[in-house]
């Protein structure tokens, strides 16, 4: 199988003159063949086109023709497993044990999707018998289920090749559901989206499944993402990224004359609060793991924690993390502008009254391998200036100095929107973890105890998501089981002669869905 | 009690000197006594800070305790019915038995969504156990559930001064998700409203709750009402009326530096194809049957059936439906602005080239009693005349006809989003309703076989939504238990010690709540 350097419309290949990208090694700074030509706005209509001639046979398949699907995908991605994590380590710089691991993530997602299409409680069944003798008037037969949205806008995403790129969790989730989806490759990993793409597309042959349900443009992502996302025959976006561009996208989305849902994941800071029971249980080992996790994969995580905590009584927390700190070295950074952002971020944290610099590692000889950042401010100015919570996207973190609960708790209320929080405390630290609980609650997607935010199982009860602006949708997650429902919507049934029912509402429930009838759930 | 014409602010009477509004019978023209005045920003901002201060206590309370303040608020209402709905048909020119058993409706949904709770099914409650021993890294404990998205600001309807208005369906949902509530009063029925407010607000003093959890304004919608989905201590909206409106608020909350989900019911004509065998089985029948549902409530409802699609051979059944209309009589409308927009809008239908007028009914002698007309056309001008598909809020009706099934499913293509879609056909029809099925689902929240969409079940089956513009958000409902998920959000908890669990995800399930545990449903 050769990398064939072209965008895919429904199984053919397309190339553009639209402008053009190559792969660029960001620890060498050499320009990776081939070439990879930009579509223009004809390819855009021509893929949602053959999407949406896709979606009513796409979405009249049986949970298991889904299901299957997935595997397929699955099983192509690993056959091809050696030359794409090769690939993505030229085009990221990150190492191939994280890209092995990435790698499978994503199969593990497509997998757990299927075994999800299997058990199909998302399907939320629901049935309500008819009534014939009630009075006043007698209650129909309701059944209700829920059906995919539509096609599908999904945007790879730099910091993850694999896992929330061209196959990632946004595309598993959306074909699961039952959605075709259109691709807008990330020009940071240009071979990496072709090799995954090219096995997508294999599957959806194999599969036996119309060409339209898979189809991955290389653009840039003002104009063939754009498009996408204002093309009427897409119905939602997934999309994980920068703030900029994500608010961009949901205002397009908001502005169309149909509005769809847009489910962007984009900025988060993380804090982490270090109660003081826990700090003299072992100041050390909490700023050792907190600069292992602060530095891992550069930073370059949606859950990298930038913002701890700490009470003025420190026991050696603030020393000891500095200490980690300067000792820590740079790694390779995805591209030389994520590196100039993270260099930008930095220079301001350290201009900003107020703030000062604890420690800071050391720049790596490579290139794009800048050194990791550490500084602390006090809950004061913390509180006053709003833009100490941008993301700086990045090795880089500020502590924060509380004096006790009340101020603690001041300071986390004016926090924006987190993916995550985290909370280091032991037994004795219960009361003031429970003042805070509800706090935390308020403005994250998932509160961590003990650990470090960094790591992010994929199962039924994660939450990757939260409050604005860590996502445009607070109401769902993207990663987990649960981010199949963010592309279906219910449709109720109202005595529908059972030779048209679904088969996802007849009787004898052939899937073997769980259901909800008259009030009692039959799992 | 005394019926207290203002508006109410965490339990305190406020009035505003930012205008006034009197009830008016729109049968007769009579003002009704008192006056309400209509407040300023300043009230909204104190109802929205009251609002928020009180959730975290009221997020706190357990299902049984918000099952019973529902119960307390639907004996409130019961204790004041004679009363409400005297009101309520004065101020609307609703028969007293529609109201009654409106009123039957609305304290219903609020015992529904009691019962909602104690099953307990919407917090979704989802745990994978730790794995100590998993490789390469253990598994931690991760734990979640759905909590409140925080106050919601609800409008009260025009045209179900009960069931959609201050105690109706979205402030029973977002009370029963444990959201406090800010209605915005309908200015069509002040006095209908102060007295649900006063029973409400009973209800929250005696089940002991913050006071701030229900308020009620009066004010213009375009102040007061913007105001209050701007404010920042506001998280979502429930809106049921014109799309003019609900897009204007769908626009406000959107451009909010923290958007925020609108849940606006708009617009919908709710088509019905007339399949030919149904019409061999009994044409007059059908006209009878879709008369009376097109004339039901002078076409007050959301769901009226505005448009029906008769095979070109209609066995009589536009004669009939013709002859049936013109002895149909028109019944008072809501308002004298709602019924000077329904004859704005049949002018516009009979100028419009290639629609005919069928029949006219009778125009009531009293005021604002409107007569129904019928229109006819061809899929031809249908498909090309876009403006045939804005609502006619009333008892109008657009008749299309359709040559076979290509016409007809190439004419249902054009449709804009909708509540519901209406199916007459018999088992001949079989394949050809086979062949529109996808189409329909495509457009609707419901389908409806050999029936008429004006009754709306309340039950866990029924969706009343659809995809925009019948609704800015079609992955839900506005009636039907499914409409409590509008007002949560997913939250997830990794290594949590027990003795900090919130009840809901307790290993013990002191809640009795069904949980998918490591996979498996327990119901």
């Amino acid at each position: 199988m050769t990398l064939v350097a072209s965008s895919i419309i429904a199984g053919h290949p397309v190339t553009g003159n639209a402008g053009q990208v190559c792969g660029v090694n960001p620890a060498t700074g050499e320009i990776l063949e081939p070439t990879f030509t930009f579509v223009d706005e004809v390819a855009v209509d021509q893929a949602a086109e053959a999407a949406w001639r896709s979606f009513d046979t796409y979405r009249g398949t049986s949970p298991e023709q889904r299901a299957a699907f997935l595997e397929l995908i699955a099983q192509h991605i690993e056959a091809d497993k050696d030359r794409i994590v090769e690939r993505a380590g030229l085009e990221t710089g990150l190492p191939q044990g994280r890209l092995t691991g990435e790698l499978g993530r994503t199969t593990g997602q497509l997998r757990l999707f299927a075994e999800e299409l299997r058990i199909g409680a998302h399907q939320e069944i629901r049935i309500n018998s008819a009534r014939p003798d009630r009075s006043p008037a007698p209650a129909p037969d309701l059944r209700q289920r829920q059906i995919p949205l539509g096609p599908v806008a999904i945007f790879g995403a730099s910091n993850f090749p694999l896992a929330f790129s061209t196959a990632g969790g946004d595309t598993a989730s959306a074909l699961a559901a039952g959605c075709p989806v259109v691709v807008k490759a990330h020009n940071a990993h240009p071979g990496t989206a072709a090799l995954v793409g090219q096995a997508v597309t294999r599957a959806v042959t194999e599969a036996g499944l119309p060409a339209g349900v898979f189809s991955q443009l290389f653009g840039a992502g003002s104009s063939v993402g754009q498009r996408l996302v204002a093309h009427h025959r897409i119905k939602s976006v997934g999309f994980t990224g920068s703030r900029g561009a994500g608010i961009a996208l949901m205002k397009t989305a908001a502005a169309r004359p149909e509005p769809i849902p847009v489910y962007a994941e984009m900025s988060s800071i993380n804090p982490v609060v270090l109660f003081p029971g826990s700090l003299s249980n072992g100041a050390q080992d909490l700023a050792a793991g907190f600069v292992s996790s602060l530095t891992m994969g550069s930073g370059q995580f949606c859950t990298n924690p930038g913002l701890i905590f700490v009470p003025t009584k420190d026991m050696g927390f603030i020393a000891a993390a500095g200490s980690a700190l300067a000792s820590a070295e740079g790694q390779t950074m995805l591209t030389a502008g994520i590196c100039a952002s993270y260099l930008d971020g930095v220079t301001r944290l350290s201009e900003t009254p107020g703030v000062e610099a604890v420690s800071e590692g050391k720049e790596q000889s490579g290139r794009n391998a800048p050194a990791p950042a550490l500084f602390l401010t006090s809950t004061d100015t913390f509180r006053s200036i709003p833009e100490l919570q941008e993301e700086i996207f990045g090795s880089a973190a500020l502590v924060v100095q509380y004096q006790d609960e009340t101020d603690l708790a001041s300071a986390l209320e004016t926090l924006q929107g987190q993916l995550t929080a985290t909370v280091h405390a032991v037994e004795e630290d219960s009361l003031k973890v429970q003042a805070i609980l509800p706090v935390l609650e308020r403005k994250v997607g998932r509160i961590l105890f003990n650990g470090w935010p960094t790591g992010v199982e994929v199962n039924d009860s994660m939450v990757h998501g939260g409050p604005f602006p860590a996502t445009s949708d607070s109401r769902t997650t993207s990663v987990g089981t649960l981010a199949i429902y963010r592309f279906q919507r219910p449709v109720s049934y109202q005595n529908i002669p059972a030779n048209l029912l679904p088969e996802a509402l007849q009787d004898a429930n052939p899937w073997g869905l769980p259901r909800r009838v008259d009030g009692v759930l039959h799992s």
